[in-house]
């Protein structure tokens, strides 16, 4: 039998990245999905994809959702999963939250980016990053899943093995990163009409961004180190709807060739279905990776400046978003890793 | 008296708009316009927005654009422009060249990166690199200007001011640029057809890119140094026709802040009409460059790295390629630097 | 000496372009320009690309134009025009309306498509249609200026002069049109987020479009009906930023050939700078006429239904608002026609 | 056990199309892609979203294909599909050919259309116009399908059903479409690159494209006629890389309201899956079909000229084409309909 599923603010473009996959999903039926705003209008309403679905959006309502689902996805802005999650983590429910909130495991890194109180420090030790080519065992069992942001999503993956493998320097590093413009979400603000952002290239935010501390508190980790990095996080606004690419540049340590870098991808990921890696001197393209869940990895070396260049595309909303949380959820109730994502 | 302008291998972007530009120019008459491919044919064959013009293309006759013309524009692919601009030189025309063959003040990184012996090495030290906001003085009297490339114009302008205020590092310079695809030519190859392009994010040429060592020569020449620097240039391919993006991310030196910045800025570009330098926190947005001759410079501190970081917009044929042409031309013959270009 | 320019509602993007025409424009000034919500702001918080630009938005105060200006562009949303229209006529200055509302000689089809009663029916007969092509005498005396629509310049302009020699019919024409997102304005609505508009062909308005009864007057007249005609007018909006292509279909009339098609746009147009008659089988393409007050018309005769199928293309911003104002303008002070808009 | 699929022609869009459904389909397996093109590279060299496939171009070898499968789509163009149907009809192959060959019923029709005459005229009784929701019975036995084009695809399903209850004439229809760039397919030519499609609308085709022959044939069958009927087909080609939508314009018979419409469309569609009637006043819009099998229908009568006014939106790729295909081959084996396209 299926599990029930609720999605908590399903409005937006994650809630209907999320719908499209579950909706396909063999093992998965969404039972309930919320909205204050669309409270009462069927999805088709705000998502004309899904006419023909009896789905209809409803007031949240933690009651009613403990007793009957079995996981809940949070695709709520920063700062509001608490609120659900804690009442609904206490009624035995598995919780995925696709917002930041349980990311940072430094409730004061969390003040520092995001500028207010991190509003359930005890639920932050409990909480696993839900990357599961890197925390698959935990993810197992978790109960609180803090699915990755969508920069993150793209600049750990490729970064990770090298770091494990010591083959690059965990100091110095800079990302610049791509990112279509669903990656601001459904906002119906100025800078994100079609007239400002067709035909614009633009930087933003490339000091402070708040992805940085979850770039820099996975990359030490993946360096094995118990101190900070900083790193330069340089992310762009650019003309599609889907897609992420990064370019990572690292400093090489001795010994790091074209070789050892595809052991260590090799390593890493030989037997995972949602990361690609292309080979040297390959770049990646976000073409290939959109409405799918893969990530993309392409690598080379410059020898002119001794720094390993990465380059890695995933679909913001899907690997880096949505659908990175399904595999989550496939994970934790035993389903094939791929259901619903392929 | 207009002068008479040829224009030899006008049927590409570059070509095109060199029309669009000189065909508003009070003070130039374009006589000739070349392409062998299309030679016997109306303008508006290739270039449909000059229906209506007589202009026809001919085939290259340097003996006639030598009695007929005052100055000619080489827009062709690189290796080709010697073997017009030495008789046209020794004709008394002023040659503008907006290739890549006279950039490099060295024979050798031109062979390293261009896989061929310079074709006409007794005139590189003639050679004038068009940018106007960094040589006038010595365009006015060149006889042959080397056009600056797209990337390098976009990289050089916002940082040259800073490297001569000893602001910032020369060492350890990364450049991150996204550019149009207009950049690539008009070239009719797979990976630059719509449904290849569009929706499309990634990187290329990343390692020994053709215009890394134009950008690496003239940032030492900005720093005063009579040593090699060794720059990352990470070019990327957007869904945009025009436009180039640069993030560029510099080493602070000690003293360096916003103030001085601005100051450094303000003494460089104070007087020049085609740099908008925005000021400290904003970024550059291509969106408002296209189509114009001005390069947009944003700049910021990023005091968890002690990084200096710049955004500048251009569009890559008009101030990275034939606006910036015009504007050397408007130089040499005394004319409104902006005359054509507004 | 310059004339001087007021541009009323100048942050939206007819004003953009105004002010971008008007800035290359040698024998006029823009002296005043008005926003309520930017009041005191400099030009360039709305409009970047004007930076460095002494030109700061203000309240609207008809007393102030009336005493600097000698003309004034109303660039509102339809309803608000004649506030300012009443007064600034009588005070003497040209006024040249680029919203809708003096566009419909008849009152009874302006309330019918605005639902709401004519602001000032005593000047519907003073204004003149700005549609230079066709109206110029009427626009070198004209006190009031009414510019036509972006999508009846595309239609009108390619159907009138084969309406007025008789070759196709007045009735059952249809005119299937496909606008840029710029066409909405600088509206900050769901439907025009980048997201919602990219990678989406959708059409709407089919029935009851305002800018419909604008081309059935025009085309009537054309035809020299005294009666009314219908007409399908099919706009679509597609992920463009500027351009309207519109493909037109007419019954021929006995004796219609491609020959005298070509003879009457010979006729209507060959004197004209602003319009481009490709030929026979020729299509228009809004890539040749963007950021131009250029149209380009293609045409063909379809044997197979004996249909004459024209295709239009202009840049609805420039010739299809603020060129074909400015346009207006010069013909009315007497400058050269094409002063600021090449 | 799955049956075994080969596909000939796989190197273009419609063949990355089916391999990416039939990727996912849980009862084929695709055993055989060939391109003589890329005959022994593997599948990513092509397509690089196939990256770890084991699959391999080969030349196409029909003895080779007939010992090892139950099914061969054909995707190649237009007039080569004989030389392939024959041999693997013999072998007792079902063959599902994309290209136009024997979609017309007419040989006469062909050679006006294609310029050549029909290759196997014999087989064209037997082929089965494969459009599921109109031909479900007749796919079910067929040994050929003639995969319907997709702008016939986008016309046909939303005008049938008028036409069949008698609602609208069938004389006197206008079919206004837009698609985007994939539509041509993966031509490397100078009208397709990037620059040359990107901000650029415009017609082509409009007299005597080579579906309108097919859209004529289907739209009489529909209407019970055994004359021709004579269509305006009006195609666009505009800057997306997925979808077609059409706006189609209908002389209303006497008694036509939008309540019996909504009739007819329940009556032809209740049960299908694939076809989304949004209802009356509504407009289809590509961004939620594209990736997708689905077409998007809405309506609406414009009381002003009686026109019964349809819009349809379809991917061209999916059910314009390969996933159209993959419907008719679940049918013929009786799989669930949806397998592998949702």
């Amino acid at each position: 039998m299926a599990i029930q599923v609720a999605v908590i603010g399903a409005a937006g473009y994650a809630g209907e990245e999320l719908l499209r996959i579950l909706t396909r999903h063999h093992q998965a039926d969404v039972a309930i999905i919320t909205s204050r705003k669309y409270a009462g209008q069927p999805v088709s309403t705000v998502f004309p994809r899904f006419t023909g679905s009896d789905l209809k959006f409803s007031a949240p309502d933690v009651n009613q959702i403990a007793k009957t689902c079995d996981i809940v996805f949070l695709a709520l802005p920063h700062g509001l999963a608490a609120e659900y999650a804690i009442p609904l983590l206490k009624s035995g429910l598995k919780v995925i939250d696709i917002s930041a909130d349980f990311r940072l495991k430094s409730p004061e890194k969390y003040k520092e980016y995001y500028q207010e109180d991190h509003p359930a420090v005890e639920l932050l030790s409990e909480a696993v990053y839900g990357m599961p080519e890197r925390y698959r065992e935990q993810i197992k069992s978790a109960k609180l899943i803090a699915c990755p942001g969508c920069y993150p999503t793209s600049s750990i993956l490729p970064t990770a093995p090298l770091l494990e493998a010591g083959l690059v320097s965990p100091d110095g590093i800079v990302v610049s990163s791509m990112s279509g413009v669903s990656g601001t979400g459904r906002k119906v603000e100025l800078p994100y009409i079609f007239s400002e952002c067709n035909e614009s290239l633009r930087a933003y935010g490339t000091v402070a961004h708040r992805h940085l501390p979850e770039i820099e508190q996975e990359m030490a980790l993946a360096a094995g180190l118990d101190r900070e990095i900083a790193i330069n996080f340089l992310p762009h606004l650019v003309p599609v709807n889907r897609g992420i690419n990064s370019t990572i540049l690292l400093d090489a340590n001795e010994g790091c060739t074209l070789g050892k870098i595809a052991e260590a991808y090799e390593k890493a990921y030989a037997n995972e279905q949602f990361v690609r890696v292309l080979g040297a001197k390959k770049f990646s393209d976000t073409k290939y990776v959109t409405m799918t869940n893969c990530c993309e990895i392409g690598y080379n070396i410059d020898p002119h400046t001794n720094k390993v260049i990465l380059t890695s595309a995933i679909d913001n909303l899907t690997k880096g978003a949505s659908g990175q949380a399904v595999q989550c959820m496939n994970i934790i109730f035993g389903f094939e890793e791929s259901e619903g994502l392929i």
